[in-house]
């Protein structure tokens, strides 16, 4: 893989901004790899992303960054521009079931992640041997009800310690404090095992099972404050019929959970998701 | 096709069922095309379908049925026996939008749908037409909140002047009245543009639009009394992206909403479908 | 939905065209509703496509396409423009089986399909009233293994006569002769009954049957001189099972015959297939 | 899981079989928790599958088959009838690329899998450490074109050693010799990556490329001495576009490649599979 710059912009909507970005871009001797825009109409928002062959430019990234600056605010945009060579840390939060973690930890060994797992953070020590395995920090945190906010402070703090940009909560089953989930916005991603909005909240196979839906599901969000309601980043599903138990759906749902799941953070992991309100642009 | 009979069981479960059924059929000479069996081992429930080859059997229907009257009665059975040289005729309720009824109109013209369509009947005259090019009579029947109660008995009439035997609520976007939802009980079906149990009531795209889902979805259930909640019998999903307006939506959604709605019918019509509770039991 | 103009474009890649492109069309004030990038790193070529709102343009097409001229001669690029106003003309090429036919004719209908149709020419006059219903002129023109230069040459001067920018073989079932083929390339669009490259030439289902696939599929593509080898605009597939016989797949198969053509062919209509080699790049 | 038998037949087809069947089964007490008939009505040939609660049976396995021998020979029925508590030994046969072979050992570790892993035999030691983590021996048998018979010789020694019911080609890419094919027909079980028929033999996301499918698949099927062209168990596809690179399609494949293989695997494990000539019965 070449390395790469990816240009992430979101501003009001108006006439000439790709002109402004891509001729910036050019001047900058920048080869283009990748573009995606998309105009929402109903807001007037416009979203942005370019990735830019880093060989190509002839500036470094700071001397990009300073230049890029001035358009910036000319269009009172957000943006950001990280690097390929950089990727991002992530730490992933687990309990005792072992299905996204396996399947995280072994994309990553098998350099299929395009990010680095720095730590695994569990409430239980079922775990800590498979993450051994691939040589990546195991820390047994116990949540209780009564040490709860020691729990996740240390969880922060373990956070701070490894610089970690992305908490991934796989299949991690304790609901972050608020004001963990605000400090964090954009950068907690959960798993939850339902086809959202069905299903919030606990045991949504048992609610699965008692509606008798033909399919079920598997969502990747942002968590926020509100339980299972923060912005979707991908979704999907699997055909089930009247003979699934529960048993059988848990078991055919981990396929698509971790499925989702790895999806869903690549994205992040390669900038390709961006939030606005309550919703989010998914460059795929 | 050859002409087959259709026996449906369902009986609180015990040992045996299966080979006093089968011997049953054998005695009466029964070359069985597919069978089809289900044990519900939560509540203890068995279901049971079978295709008997009409031609193989040494009895007439007649015969057929009182012969299996003792058996029913020994193992408390609910059962029928229906005959595919008698398909089931279907009332379809129309409104404004035509893709559901063109769908089924047009499988029924190809020969593609085993049930016969007695007559459209639409709060609207806009669908007269294509009603007329295939033959089928047509009954514009306005509903007004005032008129309510008079139109769907007019409904009703015809219904039983057709000799009805299934309603399609084929994007009918009228709620049937409490009392005909029991008359009919696991006779009406309808398609619901999202994928239940999310979206329930109206506009579910706009639902959909809001809360950012990366998949939309039709349901096909039998109609209760509560809204939206009746047994389902089939569900199916399709991807969208942030790029895609609530027209987008309502457009791609039609052809999921079609696929689904024929689907499911058509399992009813070949008695594919078995009603327990609030959930189906469906031998596709 | 808006008027729009469709830049269209592919040339060597090379640093600064997006830019060059993005920085003109703003000059012309053109709001960007869509965009779409492609390059191709093993044959370094690139590919755009835009979608500008008509009516931000401070110039008209005439004056848009006159100062573009000099960008792509400095690009060497292969372009068009084409106006949303004036959607392509379509000759539907039909035999007997209708559901191809009948799920184009009625997405015309529905006002969902962005194109006309201005003809249907069948070499069986079974499908002639369908034609009728929705008002569309129905040719008749047998084919024989006799008089096929006559016949093909009677085809040609209709679709002359009707001014088509596009032919779609309906589940035609005859093959075009080669200059045919020559001279309508990339504006003929056949619908395969097989998931191409699998399954050429006649009869895939029973080749499907035989070779015992869990899979069966449909392949929408432009037809050159070689049979089934064209370009592939779109795909998909179905789920089948051992209970499936020929006459079953041949029923299923329909739905995803008609799925995958009106998705190919609504592409095409769009503007969003470009042909490189024996491939298309679809912005979709 | 309850302890199950799980008996299954193949034989001509002629009436009464599923009423002598069941008859039998009563007889001696055996709750039917899930049966499948087939009929295939082109060869006239008969398929069915029970399971059976082992404790509701009133005779032990010995007595059952001894008692059942005289309606199978009446029937001319192949027949067997195994016991979910002695489930079947598998060798896993791998090379370098570690993604199926990691999933199955993973999908065993975590009890999700119907089946003993009893060996690996790889043809290059890159994997040991992995079957070392999860305790199963590993055999590192390298094949050279001057070695292959000693080679597939010693991999045959360790499968009897081991007392393997069933061969898994986890990505093995080396060709089995005819005679081994031959001996363990119906018990080697390989995934190819590509959707068979299409792209036989070497590098098919290569071929794929070339042909600009949009989807691409894999293929679970028993190995017979003729290339890709065993009997097959399961198949699935995901979609690609233009932007995908071979890289991509390798990457995205090996996805589909595992999820395909441990489908067609458990299927096979779990006596789901009955073959007949170069098809498959799969009650799935």
């Amino acid at each position: 893989m070449s390395r790469v710059f990816r240009l992430i912009i979101s501003c009001p909507d108006q006439v000439g901004i790709v002109a402004k970005v891509a001729g910036f871009i050019a001047e900058q001797g920048g080869s283009i790899i990748e573009a995606n825009h998309h105009t929402d109409s109903v807001n007037r928002w416009f979203f942005m992303r370019h990735e830019i062959l880093a060989e190509s430019l002839n500036n470094d990234l700071d001397g990009f960054k300073q230049g890029f600056e001035a358009i910036a605010r000319d269009f009172e945009m957000q943006w950001q521009i990280t690097d390929s060579a950089r990727p991002k840390k992530i730490a992933l939060f687990a309990s005792r079931e072992s299905h996204c973690l396996a399947d995280l930890l072994y994309r990553w060994h098998d350099e299929n992640l395009p990010g680095d797992i720095a730590c695994v953070i569990a409430n239980h020590p079922d775990l800590e041997q498979m993450a051994q395995w691939y040589e990546v920090p195991f820390h047994h945190v116990p949540v209780t009800p009564e040490t709860k906010p020691e729990a996740f402070a240390r969880a922060e703090a373990l956070v701070a310690e490894y610089e970690v940009d992305v908490i991934v909560l796989a299949r991690y089953m304790q609901i972050l404090p608020p004001q963990m989930c605000a400090d964090y916005a954009g950068r907690v991603i959960n798993i939850h095992h339902s086809f959202l909005p069905s299903f919030v909240g606990a045991k949504p196979y048992h609610q699965a099972y008692e509606r008798g839906v033909k399919l079920i599901g598997a969502t990747c969000h942002y968590v926020t404050e509100e339980l299972d309601a923060g912005p979707i980043i991908e979704q999907d599903v699997i055909r089930v019929s009247h003979s699934h138990t529960i048993d059988d759906m848990r078991r055919q749902g981990r396929d698509v959970e971790k499925t989702v799941l790895s999806r869903g953070l690549r994205y992040h992991l390669e900038d390709r998701v961006l939030i606005h309100g309550n919703k989010t642009v998914v460059f795929a």
